[in-house]
């Protein structure tokens, strides 16, 4: 269950979560012109946080705006410490937005970006082995998934459709090609190959994508950024999800295609899985 | 230029536009969730206010934000005269999201929507005449945009480079087909027949449209709802943009291809503004 956090951090100032108001006139409220990242810190320091760091710096050039990361690493500390979460596990959102001006849909140059950033507790489990089921759907979305911005009402809608159907996620394909879900990257493994989307215009490159990649290279599994076809996902032997809050997610079911019986893992997923816990575990500054 | 308004209708309350102010939690700052309607008002009644209302109730049952668009008349009269602007033309916005909730993809069924509605004066010109210039882009953009929704990124990026570049719109074409801009339809006429892309999800249906369409039905102008292909351009007479406050423009040059010389409007173009500007003079309550 979704909570609020108790404190924000708000364009310079740590303030309480209820006081925590933007104008209306926020480009992020009228047009969705924003970029948003969500990171962990776990063992007291942030988990792959360059790389979000860096991805967020990515997106927002992207859309021009114009907005240093590097003053976040200060501001996440002071806003740890009041959240009381400096040296606990915890989920930090951050999203920076164009910044205020009269409804217009091109975009004026020199107005300050919105920052806004929380942080809630959260533990994750050492091993996300609860098997879930996805459906899939035609990638109605835009064509720059390689930019994680705030206009998410297509991932709201179809992550909506999964859920209030008891499933985890929506799985898109676009062109025949399975290509990722409405807030994480999938995988599959075929004959001990392990297979991804390409990293292209029509996924986010998220980076516990780019983690599992590392783990194949690492330990020789060998992976292959390329899609696999709607049509032959029953062809292929294991499915996972990935994702910074999913982390390595078994897929049991893809429509009505089972990939897994019994609640029993296949042998690649355990693998990784068991990868990714030793990479947590000796995850430190 | 755009303008701030002096007030702002937010959530039951008439405030100052500066005051008006959201929580980061609302839905439509976090995730883009939410509809937007842009109407006149000409001659002190609403231009089409009724079309207006139901497309803005059409597209929020679309994606399942429950809303009775028929409290807004009585805003709007409370709205208008608080902004001094109850007996004046002017550009009403309105923009309906789907309410404030700790962030989470999938949407809770049981919060308030967030109403935001505010007032601009606004004097169109009799007859848009000045032709203007536009350039084409691949549409990147979404395939349901028959929804009105404040995810507008692409909407922002493809008319940003439209203005930065110095023409008035990006005109849109997908599957080799001319669909729409980025905040207006266009229209082409062809050895005297009118031609605009048909009401489907790549497209958003304009009231201006829908007035344009209508206009010719009713003056023995044959119209047709099929799409011009862009690499057909070049072999149709006159081209136009339709839109709220675009109202009829002319285009003069789409990409290199030029229309006009002169900015001589062409004849059907002429005779459609001039039964538009008739139909806003003979508009009454």
């Amino acid at each position: 269950m979704a909570n609020y956090p108790d404190k924000v951090f708000l364009n310079g100032e740590i303030i309480p979560a209820d006081k925590a108001k933007i104008s209306v006139f926020d480009r992020g409220f009228l047009f969705g012109d924003g970029i948003y990242e969500v990171m962990l810190q776990i063992n007291e320091t942030y988990f792959f946080g360059k790389e979000h760091l860096n991805r967020l710096s990515d997106c927002l050039t992207k859309i021009n705006i114009e907005f240093d990361v590097n003053v976040l690493p200060e501001i996440l500390k002071k806003l740890l410490l009041a959240s009381n979460l400096q040296h606990k596990d915890c989920l930090i959102y951050l999203q920076i937005t164009r910044g205020i001006a009269p409804r217009k849909h091109a975009f004026p140059l020199n107005i300050e970006p919105t920052i806004l950033a929380y942080a809630l507790p959260y533990i994750l489990p050492e091993i996300n082995d609860n098997p879930i089921t996805v459906t899939t759907q035609k990638d109605f979305r835009w064509h720059r998934c390689d930019i994680k911005m705030t206009s998410l009402l297509g991932n709201v809608m179809a992550n909506d459709l999964a859920i209030k159907n008891g499933h985890f996620e929506t799985v898109f394909y676009r062109d025949g090609n399975i290509t990722e879900a409405s807030h994480s990257n999938i995988f599959f493994v075929k004959d001990g190959i392990v297979f991804t989307h390409p990293a292209d215009e029509n996924i986010l490159n998220g980076i516990t994508r780019l983690i599992v990649i590392k783990i194949c290279k690492e330990n020789n599994i060998e992976v292959r950024e390329e899609a696999i076809k709607l049509n032959d996902i029953s062809q292929v032997d294991e499915a996972f999800l990935t994702g910074t809050s999913t982390q390595i997610a078994a897929i049991k079911k893809i429509d009505d295609h089972e990939y897994i019986k019994d609640n029993k893992i296949g042998p690649i997923t355990k693998k990784l899985q068991q990868h990714f816990l030793k990479l947590k575990i000796s995850h430190t500054i």
